[in-house]
């Protein structure tokens, strides 16, 4: 039984994990960290977990969570992680970070991005990307996981076989995604306020989402060469899930669909978590909403390819995928908490 | 053509408000009062009256605003109404005030509900109880409306034949009404955060709802004898609209559903906005939702009468009923701007 | 590991029964019977269970199932159960039957509540009413389970202690329900329509709801006297999630909440899918949606207790209460397949 | 004062259209014809239109309708209306058909679109496309209106200016389309079922839609030249609404968003409907419910073009351009029953 915390657990992305964490076998939670209401009871906070977790929340003290804690995840917002990782890191613990604060490579793109300058530059290197069907072996050996965001998740898996094999051109591939409102947090602004996103849809940040560069950063990797995306974003009226439409331009003449779904049936066969639908069949959020699973299905329109994926973006956008990380990097059987 | 001016015209019930009387025949909008963005033009605040109300917003100084309007509407949040309303009264102008301020005739009762200090006793008495069919005489002769809430609205539309007539109980009426989100106002807040009140129903201030006061002061006017509710109202996952649910004990015997059906066809005969529905019909929300309307049905289950009212809580529950008010008040035709 | 099969296994309740077998340790999938894809694979119908159940699913064969089978849950639509029934009793299987076709003790109240004839009288006698809380006993012991009713499981958990203490009177209790869509089943019809229902609260069956007689012979069991309810259901814009409103006259004098929240704790002290919640805090569907949970709150007004019940309809008001009762029946651990 | 009948009133398209006849000062309705309830009082299908249409329901007779009208609209669903029309072409009656039967100037391409052959081709040439703002010359000469379709009205509008100025590619802009769930009409059906398109968002007829063509069609005429789209319609849950996201490649070099902008302001400037939203500010559906509006929103990410527009699809999708179409055809104020 490994020892786990979390930091900041009052966010959407906090209780997720938290909900996977009390049914997880291998694990008992040590700290419950927030920062609002450190001496609550969690389940005050979220009366949905009375009788599944009545435990006192802790005070956001680094010593005492290091040693008490094998692993820690963050679930604080950005810019707000930066200013207190360095407390935790080197100690022997186990990092998995849901913040976008070690995900970017290059701390230049990073303060562009996120408007803000980074301020710990130096440990940046220390982590790894945590796609967790993609970067597996990295996974398994790595300190520290900066967990992908819900964006980038949806449409790294959704590409990932079809830029590796270089059939579709990697320049401008379209990404239209549309997002559940609890993507855009638990903290209440006039956006996610009922009355003004219910019933209705909406782009926002169109073309300067912070998630884009995250998204070209990885698929560069992948391509070993520039890859850009045009990314909008919509916000509709449902409280989870997350879909994204890809249009590609293949470059490859003669593929038919069955190629593609052959392709990503290779790809995905030992990932249990990534669903491949059928020829004719599209993923609808409905399916994967409160799990961690990724439906990925396709359409060919002439030589553009266009591949949709669907998700969770609470789950395989973030807790669940923290969990899956988790399990990776400590041997855990892979289903753990998140399939039961 | 009168001038009219609208204080707090960003919240809900001041949208509403705007977008009733640029349709209104009789008026002229003078001045739309903002508190954060006082040179904002109202469009840019609100798109969706692009092309329809580009007025520039005015700061709230009260002398300009009376030398410019005929009539003035107060939507402001309650406490804060009472601290600007003395710079307005006795100028000859016509004011309808929409927040709960000058409702409660007793300031007694107003501290105790709103557990707060009422800081201008002595223009209370200055003003009259606007529920546009009950009260239709006094309030022709009125200079100043205190505009019923949301919840009053349904009741006592929905009580008002019974307790008249004195054909039910006066004791403990039981009152379970259902309420769309945009009730609580515009104001971002936890409980009205999409994520927390979407797909899930909630009761809250169960008996302590400082409308309460509101219904039992004027119930006991009609019935010139002490009348009390148990209230209970719910919040459920919709934007507007708003249904009660009540349950009354009848007092005399043999009354078929077909008397009370006749009973309410004559006392709201004369009122278009009032729809009695035909017995073995139930109201809905949805029918009412856009619209001045209050839609009234009826069951009967032995002795109990069951009364069901729905309304639009920004329409008949706020902004259609000032502006009936209005009408009345300046001798408009009755249903201008709120049926066209 | 017992053998378990599911009769109807395309409806809302027969998915939920699905999505709970598949994890439950001690029980395995024989057959899942549905009447229109016979031979279609279960997630192809339901695509969020490919990976998880991709079972082929079987005809209607009553000796092959019973052949095949420990326990058979029957998820289909009442008068259709009464007429396959007799060829699964008498043949040594568990029976839950989720339909409300063995739930009225007395053939005329159903013939009544039902409008239609009972077709299979002789049978009724044979089943017992599984309200896993309340009669726990004679569940271990039975063989044919009427498994109740979402309104009725959410008014009796709530009203149980006080009738059976007779500190309530037991004379037109008023119940006020609010439920989910997807309470009304899975068949397309105009009133789930989703431009129909979204965005709207209605009233529906007043006072003449099919679950009325099952609640009242319920509680005078309980009360060893004739108890009667007034039954307001509502129908809500959520896919799921069921809330009642009680409203009973307490006879007793000098009852205070404290001694309110006393009496439900310790009458529900042993069971872990009752939550009474804290003085002051009230149930919400939210915290109790895809869980087996009924959380229940009061409050008091004068003489009046209000008692609040919050469940999932399709969980604890159907398919998490039908496995709940396979538990106890087969001695597996209570919360086996129902929390994990 | 003009006669007009409805002829298949009870779908979501003929109730709009009721909604704004009885509020035009130039017309009076004659027959509302429905299939079903011919004897039907309108308002008892439509409760919500107690008191303002009670008009009672008529058969549908070509000859009577004839007789008593100037103006008929027909909102019947595709198939239907092609084999009904020909008893009304010919007689000195302005038509405008609400379905999709006459838009397609080829008959080769209907029956390929609506998988159903035409039957009744000769009259096709006689129906001019009613795309309000673009045809308005041809609009008001003719007696026969197909009036567009949802999406075809959202993206014409969005691409005309572009196409026709050719400063886009007219190979594969892409469109990806939201919509609304009364799009798919009333009649009930499991994919607009409550529960199953509640809280899910899910792309369908993927590059296969037949509004396809339609699209096709008009903007080729634009460009005097073939031009294509790549589009996929989404579901998403809300009621009314419908966004569409085009993206285009620039063919001109140096062309800034205050170009763009000014080149739509340039083309609607005198089409009170079409708002053009500020550089940084995108559309969203809710600025345009319940109106007739059209808001349209750019950005511009390297050379690719992003046009968003959003419309009302029963209202400028549907009956309120099929009313602005009548008023251009018979010389009423342009803004008549649509603005008010």
């Amino acid at each position: 039984m490994k020892k786990v915390s979390v930091i900041g657990a009052t966010g959407y992305t906090g209780l997720e994990l938290v909900k996977i964490l009390i049914r997880h076998k291998n694990v008992k939670i040590a700290h419950l960290c927030v920062r609002k209401e450190p001496e609550a009871i969690y389940s005050d906070i979220f009366p949905e977990l009375k009788g599944l977790c009545d435990i006192k929340c802790s005070f956001l003290e680094p010593e005492l969570i290091c040693r008490d804690s094998d692993i820690i995840f963050f679930a604080l917002p950005h810019k707000v992680t930066m200013t207190l990782m360095a407390s935790f890191l080197g100690k022997g613990k186990k990092i998995i970070d849901l913040s976008s604060d070690y995900r970017l490579n290059d701390p230049d793109l990073y303060n562009q991005a996120y408007a803000h300058e980074h301020g710990d530059v130096e440990n940046i290197a220390k982590f790894t990307y945590g796609l967790s069907e993609i970067n597996k072996k990295n996974i398994a050996a790595a300190d520290n996981i900066a967990n992908p965001g819900c964006f980038p998740t949806s449409i790294l898996l959704a590409l990932y076989p079809v830029i590796k094999e270089n059939i579709v051109s990697y320049n401008q591939i379209i990404v239209d995604s549309k997002t559940g409102v609890s993507g855009g947090g638990r903290t209440p602004a006039l956006g996610f306020h009922f009355p003004e996103c219910n019933e209705s849809v909406k782009p926002y940040k169109v073309g300067i989402h912070q998630h884009e560069p995250e998204v070209e950063q990885e698929l560069s990797k992948y391509a070993k060469k520039k890859v850009d995306i045009i990314f909008v974003p919509h916000l509709i009226p449902m409280t989870r899930g997350l879909l994204s439409t890809c249009y590609c331009d293949l470059t490859k003449k003669k593929i038919t669909l069955d190629d593609i779904n052959a392709l990503y049936d290779k790809y995905y066969k030992d990932n249990k978590f990534i669903r491949i639908r059928k020829i004719g069949d599209t993923p609808q959020t409905k399916d994967v909403v409160n799990s961690n699973f990724c439906d990925i299905g396709f359409q060919l329109i002439d030589n553009k390819l266009i591949i949709i994926s669907a998700i969770d973006n609470l789950i395989k956008g973030a807790s669940g995928q923290a969990v899956q990380n988790m399990n990776i990097m400590c041997g855990f059987p892979d289903e753990e908490g998140i399939i039961n």
